[in-house]
């Protein structure tokens, strides 16, 4: 089980010439779904956020299992993994029904307005410690 | 020293409200430095690649170093890594200058018109090879 | 009162380091509401559509009236201005509470997959008719 | 004669399922051509201007006259038609060999940082008009 998720649908802005998901699309798809987590499940919308922080991503890894196309309806569920003083690792698996379209790890590190790491608010690590905990 | 490289300058519509690259954008800018090392060095450009192939990404790590902003003027220097029979290992550095921005290995996949892998064409396998060989 | 609407959240990836909407990017919104326009009111998903037809925009008139920022929720209302044999022209209004952003009108063409003109096909005609006479 | 004119080749995230370039991405190109005319011709850089200033699109109608196409490589050519205090009137012509694909009339506005109307600084407003002089 997933600690968030969002639906996304493939549209035509998302497609290349071969007719599927052109690769550079799913990031921003899961910045969507990241910014979407932050919105609805951590308060901290990223229009709040950005008035002096900000979550940018310092890795990421990802394998593309198969292929998406035009009107697939994919599930992006994300998985809290780790939880650092100004770090927080995700894991996101995209599936279209019982089928795996990508898997990733991603770490976000939660910056200042000058571009340095600084803690999470306690608000914000409460809300992740709360949906981390879910799980158990 | 890279196999291929390409300088990019880092545009308006890369640059997100931080005034720094929107990490989806490097992904655009990577997929474009790949497009510029089939058409001017394995001399398999896009637009015949996609009559009756492609060459999709599999996986790809990235580590984002230091962000980059309006106006910087980046080199993505692109390294042959491993060639296999329907595969080639890429490694990325992009630069800005004596700083490193992003290190990325990825990997594509030659693929036939129904998606399936296929054995490189020979004359792009002896470029790759030749690429390759030239640091030797 | 618009013949169709569609509600889009300023999102990250649409804002520029000015911190408001990226004008392209509202393009992006626009395709997606005409998108949405066919799958849910036209009974044409895009993704059957685009087996042997397209609908490709001919010509675009736009005004900016305002601009829109991070988390801003605009509301896209089309009008269905006209109907011809192969063509369509539509009026969007994108506003976000009592303030317009936007105020566009678009004429999308119905085409074959060599590119010509087609008539629309009867059922989608029918439909475009029925939400243009719903307003009289 | 246009005033000022950048090459642009139609790469692959350009493109669409049909296999012709997206018409957001048009955009992009469009202003990627008045970024590069700032700043090669107007010596008004985008990463010196957004300091404290913006040159946002106020208005923009196009016409697509003909669809591009993975590697074409298309000549967008820039007249400057009519300079205001605050705003400027650009004419786009984008061209493929003898073919024209689209052309467009937009006006752009210089702003301050609160986002009102400000007078073009007087280096760039000379060098505007002794761009549109050029063609007496």
């Amino acid at each position: 089980m997933a600690d968030f998720a969002l639906q996304q649908k493939i549209l035509f802005r998302h497609c290349d010439p071969a007719g599927i998901v052109f690769y550079p699309r799913y990031f921003e798809m899961m910045n969507d779904t990241v910014e979407a987590l932050f919105e609805d499940a951590l308060n901290w919308p990223f229009e709040d956020m950005h008035r002096d922080s900000g979550v940018p991503t310092a890795a990421i890894n990802v394998e593309f299992q198969a292929p998406s196309r035009l009107g697939d309806l994919l599930e992006f569920g994300l998985t809290l993994e780790k939880l650092g003083r100004t770090s927080l690792s995700l894991r996101t698996v995209a599936t279209a029904g019982p089928e795996t379209r990508l898997t990733a790890t991603q770490t976000l590190v939660c910056i200042d307005q000058s571009g340095r790491p600084k803690p999470w608010p306690d608000p914000v690590r409460n809300k992740i410690l709360s949906l981390m905990e879910g799980r158990l």
